[in-house]
């Protein structure tokens, strides 16, 4: 852990937040934290325990959690019994965080739990954050919502709040797909991004992070791509003429306001990100490179077996 | 208006909330209480004035809000500007309100907002809520979701939050279609009753309100097939065996607990409620007696106009 | 119908298809050509009848057909039922149809049916025309598609079946919102163009046209607007290199292939649009244009009633 | 196989059909039959082609085909060339059936593939069988459609093209979950066992499977309770009073067809079908039986290593 730690502090990176997994061992089949069976709620608490441990010894301030915990059928269990549950385990783990870290408390709509998810949507998580205490924030999974949810409205309203504490970017169509960030619906990216950039959400340290899952492409590369579409987004949040905005907001001219969003969206960023990142020692253009620096070919062969590997 | 509220009391009826209309008229068009004009804000806000005062008159103790505000296009108006308007004029009303009167704040998914509803779910209303004060609560439109939502859920979780306040019963299988209670999902209805007699919502004053529309089949008749849809769907939810439902969920029997409700929900309960309805002095069958009646044909013929009538 | 066609002519403008109404008599209330009603079916037969003999006058050479038929209720009528007399009624009008005539069929998940739409799928109403002959071609209109649908996939399905009749573009965020063409996602927008262009469906007459609703927006600039969206999307849809992203298909390298297609989508084409449309001698800014000229303000006083003009 | 074969005579069971697996294999990443690389097409349909073999010498007379092929990412692959590999290779398959054998094509909208499904809906597997001839027909699962959609529509309208081949039962409440059939919406089964009923289709041999995935409830007893509740969906289908139905649909009485369709759902019918499992020379009560049977106990001492044993 203090390698870890060292190494980040060398490279100048601040640790992200630590992710206590309560979701693959089976005595968590009917839940975590939730869970009717107190004994297996306390080993879900004291999990968290030793992660808030770890999470001080390498440095970092934040605990995020995602809990899959939820229900498969009307009945199975009591909604009411399992909420009341759940906030006293959070009160404990709350308890036990360090004076300055932070308690990530992310949702999702469904899945692994199919009926009902204990912590199905933003409300559910804020009001959860507001009995814990100041330093309990939202963390907003872009692919956790039901279809058609405004999400950028729910960054608005958590940030209103003072709640919004982090994301986990990714992308989809359906379900929690995982996707490249922006792939699917680069302009609800964009306004994501625009409502960051209005609240100085940017800048207070709202955690941006990305949780991705990549089956049929190259990783590394989906990643690079991943934050390549991060910096346009932002990038083309920052252009928005916001006295212009604001003007035509306020003579309720409808169209016009809503040109002016656009035209920010529609002016091509790649040329001035490539300058940002060259002005920053980093590459013009990190695909080429890492498509030529032979890395992925190189990290497949030292691996003997693995196709996931082969895939990079 | 004193006619309407010694009737009432002649009937033994209690009088609903009183629904301020914020939304046909063309000022309106860019919202009510979240209008970038102060204007309009102001002739809004007043003529909810004007239904508090109504209200106090008839005798009602509630005024139910729904807004249709919103927005149609990214950019039309700044939803944090909108949020704080929306706050500032409901401080105001919520002031207005008599000391025993209760504000009830519904949300909706989309329509006619379709880019951004100002209260677009049961989050974005509790949070008003609780900016307010203690009347004010919040008010679920079972039509008023996005599709997969678990509204059982949502309904346990107000209620945990102190702040159900009431239903708009309907059914729905796509948008907010307003159809016969129960007439699509039956069961969901079931299950939403288990909860409210779970959490003793009925005993305790929740508003439950019918909110229908009926095109195309005839409007009283289907009026009564909700009361006896609703009248169902407690009737069975008064017969889940809770000791069994308990023993069960303790003992994590996911498949045991889940038949103990499913076996309330099977059972038929149409000849014990035609019972109670007798012994209240109704109709066993207020359908059959309805139709006998031949009120709805006496009353389209005694309309000279009106197709509206004509499909009673 | 002689001078209107006779205007056409002179404009050069190729007459749009004739769109039968079928849903706003009461006596459609239970369905047009659907209805369990066998006098109502032959009305409605009888008025798409007349709707052809207009079409022959004004020099159109298409009938589009969008059925508001349905069931509210499960039970309400048989499905099955409804099929064969819908079926047996288009028969009747297919033939009708002048010999150089294209029966457009359109579809659509729900409304104003609620429960069950007798045409709600691509499948569906392809069905129809495959049983109609070679002149009956399915219609899609953006907004009626079930969330989560590929759009661009049916588009590609119904064009290999030889059956892809025109579109009804517009943009939606929930239902079917009827809003400014791209303006929710405009990616999706550029997509469906870029099948499309590599169907050549552009130049072999797929019939492109606008079908849009517009209530808070000012009428003929939304208009404009999406006319400026399709234009955009047209242009970024040519400009993908073919070659590389048949070449990167082909090696199944995905991320490769799917930056072809996103460089394109992501470069800025507004100057190139306007010098195109200066070139064909229209404006460059066909929106200052608009704006400049007054027109608006204009037919807005010339009318002494209607809100709807004031809000042009 | 023979023995395989010879017991299922013996005990007079006709032997389900045969799901190749297309999707487990490396190789098949982007995709199996529809994959850019010929070389990986033929061995799927080799791979076919032996399972056509293992059908014909277990007595099998069906192959039932779910692809996970599709895209994950716009752009990735051209879906007019994939959607041509398909029907190739189907082509190829279709060619090497038994003279008795039919072909299964299953849909489904999204997951494995994100961005777009080869066979994403009815429509898509439709026209595929509509391409290969007489005994290739669609198979329907009750969890792979959008929400909102209605499956009871589709179910009529496969069994009026003369193409509904089977079924795939479960139920879900927001993506492909795979739970209890009848668990989340018991009255969506009803309504699609009046059609099958109202259809002839249980009599001809449309197939009826169960397809289903228990996490964290006990598998063999889940599995019986779906069969409960199929013998219910069905005896109630079989009670609805269809002479009555027809009249109230032929006058337009919307209500009162609906009432005897939802007259049907609402009879208790588990003492019926109780009876019938006891006639049949089954358990009244199958669930009793096994649970007092301590068959799921010895079966997972007997199990030395394997948690999903214990949760039998």
């Amino acid at each position: 852990f203090d390698v870890l730690s060292d190494r980040a502090r060398e490279l100048g990176l601040r640790l992200g937040a630590i992710n206590p997994n309560l979701f693959q061992e089976p005595e968590y089949k009917l839940g975590s934290l939730c869970n009717p069976d107190p004994s297996v709620r306390r080993r879900a608490v004291e999990h968290i325990g030793e992660c808030i441990d770890v999470a001080a010894r390498v440095g970092s301030d934040a605990i995020s959690l995602w809990l899959a915990d939820g229900t498969n059928y009307p009945g199975q269990d009591s909604l009411a019994a399992r909420r009341r549950r759940l906030l006293d385990a959070l009160h404990e783990v709350y308890g036990a965080l360090g004076e300055n870290m932070e308690l990530l408390v992310e949702y999702k709509l469904y899945e692994p739990a199919f009926y009902a998810t204990d912590l199905a949507d933003w409300g559910s998580a804020l009001l959860v954050c507001q009995e814990l205490g100041d330093r309990a924030n939202v963390l907003v999974d872009l692919g956790h919502h039901a279809q058609g949810v405004n999400i950028e409205q729910i960054v608005s309203l958590l940030h209103g709040a003072g709640r919004l504490g982090g994301f986990h970017f990714n992308d989809r169509k359906y379900g929690d797909d995982d996707l490249i960030v922006g792939s699917i619906d680069p302009f609800q990216l964009f306004r994501i991004f625009y409502e960051l950039v209005d609240a100085g959400a940017v800048e207070s340290g709202v955690r941006l992070t990305i949780d991705q899952s990549h089956n049929v492409e190259a990783k590394i590369e989906a990643m690079i791509q991943s934050v390549l579409n991060l910096q346009e987004a932002y990038a083309k949040a920052l252009l928005v003429d916001r006295a212009a905005l604001a003007a035509a907001q306020a003579e309720g001219d409808v169209l016009a306001a809503n040109r002016v969003l656009v035209d920010a969206f529609s002016t091509d960023v790649r040329p001035v990100c490539a300058k940002v990142r060259e002005d920053l020692g980093a590459s013009a253009d990190p695909i080429a490179a890492f498509r030529a620096s032979g890395y992925a070919e190189r990290a497949a062969s030292e691996r003997a077996h693995g196709t996931a590997a082969a895939w990079l």
